[in-house]
């Protein structure tokens, strides 16, 4: 299928690993030109040179903390009119709620909320006036199944889900979508790490605690990055211009709820 | 993007016009072989004749009414054991609900209800057997917005829908999704003769019959058949097959609710 | 807290026992004249002489099957306009998709979607016109969460609830509320019922039974009918006029979802 | 109906006019002792020695920013052991996403998600002890429809929604219900100014002003406050204690969604 992205510009926040980076590597196999931004140098020097060897696209490496507006800057720098933009970043741990102090407080808010909606404020008049933009934010499948351990996620990340949705439905009379993916498990570093800690907790094998994860999605395993990736370069295509304001959980079919 | 559905087979429900019709192009442009169904002969045939044309793949004419047993038995003998599966038909007209009478519940709950129901019950311990398969139901952006005129269509979809969502958290864990569509107002037949409809009731022009369906819109368009029929085939994609339980919108960004 | 009810007439289908009775007797408690209705004779006429002499209300037998024309003739003739309406019945057993017949549906149909919009049909017009009505369905908590083997209950009680939240769109302007209450689980015939079953199925002792349903809510109990009941009598009075096309869930607080 | 909240202790914060006002009298009138806090002394005294007066119950005063420590701390002081709490404060005015600074972000912030929660962290744990608790938060029925202009509202309420919804999950083991009520346009001094800066813009007079508040909602009249007390005093009432989790919109039934 042709997703009529080629020659597109594309800014991907904190996507040199994981899931931005699977999102990274569809769009680029699509023709997108890709920004790829990450906190960690090498990886992200790693991910634009396998990206460019592999798709024959334009890659650019903007190394650094997406939240900032030091950042913002290089990225809009090295991509002025962006077509395609991937909000994602790092989500915060698990924390009993009497414990969350308020450095942590701030520090999810400027992670998961003011971050991602300061960059917005910077790229989203330029996509209405050209008439054509796909923004993607990467949340979380639980922020429609809040857990009481997590709501230094939810508590943010719900946040933006709401602004999301107010700013659909002014954009997209520009050809301008705005949607959410929300994953569950997916079989990145995120959940291998979570087994490890799991094993040494609870004196299990690693075998044992990734069969626990599986067995904690209705599909029986784990997502792949891949199909992450894919998703997202639907949701980026030229023919999903009518669809906008959605939030896609990719699940394995988990959530309970009928909406 | 390589969808992998090439050589796979499908079946759809009332595709011989509008957007099962795209349905079926946009799967048999990626290689699936069709079973294209509509009551109406002489489109059956033409859609058939396109499609092979077209693709290069199988497609099969099912003619007939498909809330029919004796239409089940027909696409089922056409293709026993199908990879996807399109839920389609007609929708009820809008009727206020003071006037609705007892026949006219029992066409709804037969159209939009049982018909798929009963077909859903034929196809679905095969496709969880060979651990593949794709369905997707088109429902209606009304489910999630009742309106007062629409109880014949909300009134039996939603229950379909409740239905389908309880069934996909056992199906995925055999790698078969349970998907439905929603769309608002695409550019098919039937918006055309609402557009004439309403011209005639209020005596205004075409022109500006139409021009009130692409207002009621956010996207301040109607959406395309082709950006239906290519959402349905990511649907039936194999890389779809994390993404399990979800009523994806289609509606220019219309709906008002969060989620 | 007066709830300004007092010699409001109310109809309530199936209130003899369980859930509806206790709707009935806060409802009586409040003042409101009831009319009760079940298809055991005795329990009937228990309720009807219990209500009386604890409430001093007038309390009316009407005997017989609440989705057939005749028995809502006979409650129409009992009260013939009815300020409050509690739309109440059995639900369906729980039963496999794939071992549910024509019949069970219609069954279904009959018992949870048509039957109780046939009866709505008859007094929604006059609660309208009086500029008075308040309307309350028992639903299910798992409408929204549907279960795999429930198909016959939100298959067709999602129907119902679509329904009534359109028709409650256009009531409202009339101070005719219509809303629905969710339960799970409440200390009932039916509970006890469904635990004697479990013990005989699984050998194990009713108050292991008991003590599962218990762990299953995440109050860790059952909810009481009174509590049931209170809620209903609350969505029925004056100052619940702003409240309209609203599902409340009464499930000790299991629903996962945000919304 | 007895509510059975005689002699609890609650406190509300915002509570010296408007919605939270009529919260603190509701809930007096059923007897229950109250801290009233807001930042405006005369309107703090004035409705403290109103309630006294006509309640006959305890009412303290507590003047100031109920968003601080030096507040939290206050109403501590005043009552140790609260039964039961309102979660209200004053939502921010509408501004267009541009134009939002981060000062703008963080206020928000502070008000709306973490003043909140904070004082939740002192008083949930003591509530969960002593096995009976109610939290009721005033939100906005947007949070269910996000609005453009109003992202800094629902950028933070939503947050506050999604961590109270996972806390619920927990508390009501401990017999400590938290719910949410959504109120639009209720007739308080806050829509009396909305319709005074609407007439002065646009040039109409006050009554069109309020004629146009009036036909947004469903029910053609605005919400009177007595109406949320009543409904907060409901969800406060020991009969409650199974309803949890819930978020409630009083509307006039204007919410298009079905859930």
């Amino acid at each position: 299928m042709d997703l009529g992205v080629e020659g597109r510009r594309a800014i991907l926040l904190a996507s040199s690993r994981g899931l931005g980076r699977a999102c990274a590597e569809s769009i680029a196999r699509e023709g997108a030109h890709v920004v790829v931004n990450g906190r960690t140098e090498a990886d992200v020097h790693a991910a634009v040179a396998a990206i460019e060897s592999a798709h024959g696209v334009v890659a650019t490496a903007v190394v650094g903390d997406s939240t900032t507006t030091a950042i913002h800057d290089a990225l809009l720098d090295a991509c002025p009119e962006p077509d395609i933009v991937l909000l994602n970043g790092e989500g915060p741990p698990p924390t009993p709620f009497g414990q969350i102090d308020e450095d942590q407080w701030q520090a999810a808010v400027t992670q998961q909320l003011l971050g991602p909606l300061t960059f917005l404020q910077r790229v989203l008049p330029g996509m209405r006036e050209r008439r054509w933009g796909r923004i993607v934010a990467v949340s979380s499948a639980m922020v429609k199944s809040p857990n009481p351990l997590m709501s230094l996620s939810h508590g943010t990340r719900l946040g933006l889900a709401g602004v999301l949705k107010g700013l659909s439905k002014q954009a997209v009379a520009d050809n301008v979508t705005i949607n959410q993916l929300l994953p569950e498990r997916f079989d990145t570093d995120r959940q291998r790490q979570m087994a490890e800690l799991v094993m040494t907790l609870r004196d299990i094998s690693y075998e044992e605690a990734r069969a626990e994860q599986e067995a904690s999605i209705k599909a029986g395993r784990l997502g792949r990055a891949d199909e992450f990736g894919d998703t997202f370069a639907f949701l980026c295509s030229d023919q999903a211009g009518y669809l906008s304001g959605q939030s896609i959980q990719l699940d394995g079919g988990s959530y309970e709820g009928l909406f």
